[in-house]
């Protein structure tokens, strides 16, 4: 099955688990509308791009890898809406889930996605189940602190900010993970794939700052200029478009430089090429090009 | 060693891991004051009774499954606390998460809490990787949707609430999960001990009712009468003070009858005695005595 389609179908078993009989239904109705539809569903691709790469013995398991990788990060999307973070009332194109369902919701929200992702993890591993703990905590380490996307994003909460810790916090560690769960669920050694999760991470952190200052609320789906009105570094606006995208290349160059050894080497190759163009909206597909 | 020294031992280990070098200083912070110091840690206690009763033949396991569930218990407080929930400025004593460091931190300490309860199941797992996707099962399902503390919670968001479901989900959760991953994290067959829980938990909602209605704040640390301020449901205004101290003495007689056959069963009996009496505090624990 193509990616995209094992994606929403795993991603759609997982959900319904969480709005079986008994849910209350508004939390029910939101942890499906936090879900769906989703954006290009970057960083589960990603894992099971790798987990072809390395022979994919066990498609369970990276299915729910990739599955629970992506909870996680509409977990995060919907957190960072809140009103207490980005105040954010537009998401994916219609109301943050705040705005569509109040702020209490959107709170149990997120919490129940965290969850769900590892009840994910742990369905996904019945044929393998020694890979589980190594799973749990190479996808812990991403999501929580010291260094996973919660850590990220309080690193906007202080007076003094490490920058790099909180970018490589904030977005490599998911794309990081993606990597190294994706080689992990297939029971390749991970800690070789995390610096392409790493270089790809960054490269995409440079093209949503170029999102964020060159394109429109329509592309994009969300509120433009964000960064400026928060007060957030922004990598577009430091070195200009131009330099911006310069650099958003060099990474992508890097991370393909990074893959390790392994069958699917070559395929893999240019199904990052091809995805690392999805990082940029279409306006500015077109100044790269 | 004594159980209350293990729990605290396991959960200062825990959390050292999420305040480790790179960790954002005031998060890392959040999170050790959301644990420590604790309250009376009821439910790690009774999932490491279960545990022993069953033979607890790997210690790091059950040690593990103690700390994941009051990792989630301390999560749970954190998130209620805030103020689109309860907006309770005090919890065991002192200011709130969400009063002491900000609501940014307090969402994201909740958040980073949940994590690590994973990750603390994953390493306990290391003698015993078979158990491990049994054990994220169990503690999951306390934890999200459809029927743990998350969708408990999201129940007082709903126009027409199933009372059973609310209470069971939001307190019963935990409890029970107590009991059937203490027997888990043993080897033993888990859904036995699950009523052992539930009855449990159902004396501790009952209980903690009567404190609320019954008890000043500065026994409880937190604020009285909050449920009649919040319209919620409780059984001491409903049954009287006399009525709800009945149904907490029936309660804890059906939990003791609902231990299943073990080796353990007399030392657990009494452990569970002594534990459900610590359920009250001491003004209320002379009237029922």
């Amino acid at each position: 099955m193509e990616s995209g389609l094992r994606i929403e179908a795993v991603l759609d078993r997982a959900v319904a688990h969480a709005e079986a009989p008994g849910a209350p239904p508004g939390l029910a109705e939101a942890i499906r509308y936090a879900v769906f539809p989703g954006g290009h569903r970057i960083r589960p691709r990603l894992c099971l791009s790798v987990a072809r790469a390395c022979g994919d013995d066990d498609p369970a398991g990276s299915d729910a890898a990739a599955a629970a990788i992506e909870l996680l990060h509409c977990a995060s999307l919907v957190h960072d809406d809140l009103p207490c973070f980005d105040d954010s009332p537009m998401r994916r194109g219609k109301p943050a889930v705040h705005a569509a369902f109040g702020e209490p919701i959107a709170v149990l929200t997120g919490d129940a996605l965290i969850v769900l992702a590892f009840e994910t993890l742990a369905r996904g591993a019945r044929r393998r189940p020694s890979r589980l703990a190594r799973l749990v905590a190479l996808v812990g380490r991403a999501a929580g602190s010291p260094a996973g996307i919660t850590a990220g994003q309080a690193w906007e909460s202080e007076p003094y900010v490490d920058l790099a810790a909180y970018q490589q916090a904030k977005t490599g560690a998911l794309f990081a993970a993606a990597t190294v769960a994706g080689a992990a669920s297939a029971g390749a050694e991970p800690e070789p794939w995390r610096q392409l999760g790493a270089c790809l991470g960054e490269a995409y952190q440079v093209a949503d700052d170029l999102r964020d200052v060159a394109c429109r609320q329509e592309e994009i789906g969300k509120p433009a200029g964000r960064d400026a009105t928060l007060g957030r570094p922004n990598a577009a606006a430091l070195l200009g478009t131009g330099g911006a995208l310069d650099r958003l290349h060099r990474l992508t160059r890097e991370a393909v430089a990074a893959i390790p050894p392994c069958p699917g080497a070559a395929a893999l190759r240019a199904e990052i090429e091809a995805q690392a163009r999805l990082f940029l909206p279409a306006s500015l597909r077109a100044v790269s090009a």
